[in-house]
């Protein structure tokens, strides 16, 4: 059932011993979501421990730092923040299954898993949804929690670079930077830092970017191993597949990723400036997405995959 | 002579044939604080032109677009936008001493050059005061004008990055987002396409990134003649002295580069994390800056530079 910020309040102020629960394989915004909810609960008086899967991430230490989980309790209301569906909070994911009391999330795609959902589709970043929670929850907005907010935000805008970003999405963060947020701090570890490792991967992708249909696509690929090659984070490898569309003139950016279980398989991440639409592109293929970013899997030799994207893409830019 | 907005609005009601002038090689927030202010005292049925020394680059097309300067008029009042100093305006800059009636600025080393002048060092750009003043006038906030100061705020903030961000400037940019400023565009055109001649430098320079003192500084060297071996901007290089610093355990990153006009003769761009100094490593060689990003020019071989670059960071690093 869908429920409005005031009812998720209201199901909140009436629990306690309440677990929140991010996605795997953590981002800023389902991490600045649920620290922002645990600060605001333990001030309220009441027992909450956040807990993720896969574990916190050392570059979100800012957020999660010396937080010792406190695990005197058994869950008597359990909220899942930024988590579309079940499958995405761990692999053993029927284990939650009727379980999750309230789901505070962003996505158009959420899958209602949960007995109540407060969800805003509008929102750049769950944090904005957060946002209006703490406030209603009467909660202080301390530095601490300001910095989740902010991080959510920044992580999910791409540094307020987005289309999703709007009017209330800056509101939020100058509240937030009033409030203490230690947004330059945030920005420069979350925009402005990459490891030697990343570099490398850069440097190799540089020097083997195909261009096709005169410069307006432009394709890449990562082998498989390459985390351990050049000991880069999986998250950190997330961020290349926006590295072809950014080059100017192309209108299609490719990138094809060698999937780690299984020789043969790619997946495949498109992205597209209008009017070219991705998730046409991917949706051929048996994914989807958004117009502007889609993806898909697919299996054979790196050739004949790479011809058959191209095939597609050319339907797309010469229709 | 320093002047608040309100005086600042008033000279500019009573003045016409209004001739505002931007600094040369201009960048997003010297042309949005100009035709910010074009617009609106067109709006206000007076003459007014931009004038740029060097012309209105392409690449912000989306600002000067299909701008015809008015050139019916000779200047009764003159305004310099977001310029600091009269050498900024052009070399043979002596023919504007005593000309310039206001000059609106932000930066702490402005001159004092103009007969009167409207300066706040606490904002992030001159938009910000342009905002001001374009508030102080009663103007409309059309989609050109919201778009001309937004551009601006994400010019000199790098994207809402930098610590020169207060709550203020997300304000301002809530405020122009709500008034039609195609926030999105602006940010990709500004901070999200790469030339391929760029991404053939930047794969020159990972090559040869030289790292010291176990990595925490990165030293990068361009050779003269770039901008036409690889067909770039002087505005698309400039960007590039930010990348050695941003590499992950990096405390000091240097950019050498070999002036166009001199054998023998670098100029050399320093960034630093806190608490090393950017401007004292500067100073010691005649320049100066900010205590995260100064700069000086050295003369000598690559190699005798680099060298005595490397002995003041070691003492910087190990004091």
């Amino acid at each position: 059932m869908q429920i409005d910020v005031k009812t998720a309040c209201e199901k909140l102020i009436a629990a306690d011993n309440i677990l929140i629960l991010t996605h795997q394989r953590p981002d800023g915004d389902t991490l600045g979501a649920a620290f922002a909810l645990l600060h605001v609960l333990i001030a309220a008086g009441k027992k909450a421990r956040v807990s993720c899967h896969s574990g916190f991430p050392a570059r979100y230490g800012f957020l999660s730092g010396d937080y010792e989980p406190d695990e005197s309790f058994t869950p008597g209301f359990t909220v899942a923040v930024d988590v579309a569906s079940l499958p995405l909070l761990c692999d053993d994911f029927e284990k939650h299954k009727g379980k999750i009391d309230l789901c505070i999330d962003h996505h158009k795609s959420n899958s209602g898993y949960a007995k109540l959902t407060l969800l805003d589709t509008g929102a750049a970043a769950a944090c904005e949804i957060m946002y209006e929670v703490v406030k209603g929850l009467g909660g202080e907005i301390t530095p601490a929690v300001a910095d989740a907010i902010f991080a959510g935000i920044t992580t999910d805008t791409g540094c307020f670079k987005y289309s999703n970003v709007t009017a209330k999405t800056h509101e939020i963060a100058a509240d937030m930077i009033r409030f203490g947020a230690n947004h330059a701090f945030i920005n420069k570890i979350m925009f402005d830092t990459k490891s030697r490792g990343l570099l490398m991967v850069e440097q190799m992708i540089l020097e083997n970017t195909r261009y096709y249909f005169n410069g307006r696509c432009a394709v890449i690929f990562l082998p498989s191993g390459l985390n351990k090659r050049y000991q880069v984070l999986e998250d950190e490898l997330d961020g290349i597949s926006s590295f072809p569309a950014r080059i100017a003139g192309v209108a299609v950016g490719i990138t094809i990723k060698a999937a780690e279980e299984c020789v043969g398989k790619f997946r495949i991440s498109v992205r597209t400036a209008s009017p070219v639409d991705a998730s046409k592109i991917c949706m051929s293929f048996g994914g989807g997405g958004h117009a502007n970013a889609a993806g898909c899997t697919m299996t054979g030799t790196l050739e004949e995959v790479t011809e058959k994207l191209l095939s597609a893409i050319q339907s797309e830019l010469e229709p």
